[in-house]
């Protein structure tokens, strides 16, 4: 018998990802968000869920476009103070030192430290209820050639990614493979 | 210089979810997405991404709810089993062994071995392109005392979930917790 825990959205496993955004000055900002994934292969979608009292909101409605940056664990520090401060008061580049670079394909800086990056221009854009949901295409997916396996694919070792685990709030390193996906359940 | 990769869907992380329906026989059947996430806090909403071509999808569209059952690292097998076979042809329930619970909130079943699940009634359909987005209200989210921690909260190393690693197409765990949310970005 399972026990009720209501309705709410501690459910794991979220990721942490930064999302890059131009403010109406065309100061670069960033926020993490924890409320993001991949929607649809073709073409090829990410969304991020965002309430109308970000900053990063009102930038993605004015420049329909975004970026987001993975961060390393190298970065866990720099993710969680994206995600505590706002963009209306500080400049988050300025007070992390990490570089703002601006996509070559859409209107939005992303992290140039950070291994993993998508430059997404919007899609769609669905209103649920205090979140609003910006569906982006993905541009392009450019990573550091440091974290890329002899096939050119991203390794997940290397980029070395962090999750978010809401019930704890606290940030996890990915761990270990255990198995072969389209290999282990043919066994069945 | 980051190396461009293209426009694609290998972006780490995604969770491995296990969604659960019925179809218009009263069949229960399951899937596995990695295309899923929290998209909304009020009201709780997730989402999924499915092919037209999923069993899944018919099921929803007819029935309007939908279950998410987080599987245990102990049942990737049983998870990569659901993801590459179709319910059009096999009883998934039936060749895994496996237990379909009737929700009591939902018309959808969910797997009573695994750990944690939600049960969704649909909100929106938003059709994308190859895949359609369902956003389900979480109506609630129950889970085994034994995965619970003192607060009553779900514990991410009790349940033990998987992670989708699309790139090498292999299932990882969730490794060690490396810091405080809302709190070590303070130190900036």
């Amino acid at each position: 018998m399972k026990k009720s825990l209501g309705a709410n959205t501690i459910v794991p496993t979220t990721p942490v990802w930064v999302v890059g955004t131009y403010d109406k000055d065309g100061k670069p900002n960033v926020m993490t968000a924890a409320w993001g994934g991949i929607c649809c292969s073709k073409p090829p979608c990410i969304y991020v869920s965002l309430r109308k009292a970000t900053y990063t909101y009102g930038n993605i409605v004015e420049r329909k476009a975004f970026t987001v940056s993975i961060p390393s664990e190298t970065y866990t520090k720099e993710a969680d103070y994206f995600g505590i401060t706002t963009g209306k008061k500080v400049d988050k580049f300025a007070a992390t030192g990490l570089t703002p670079m601006k996509s070559d394909l859409v209107d939005a800086p992303y992290v140039k430290e950070f291994p993993l990056i998508l430059e997404c221009k919007v899609l769609k854009i669905v209103e649920i209820g205090l979140h609003t949901e910006f569906i982006g295409e993905i541009m392009d997916v450019k990573a550091d050639s440091s974290v890329l396996n002899e096939k050119n694919l991203p390794d997940i070792e290397k980029i070395n990614p962090i999750i978010w685990n809401a019930a704890a709030m606290t940030y996890h390193k990915v761990g270990k493979g255990v198995g072969q996906a389209f290999s282990i359940g043919k066994e069945i």
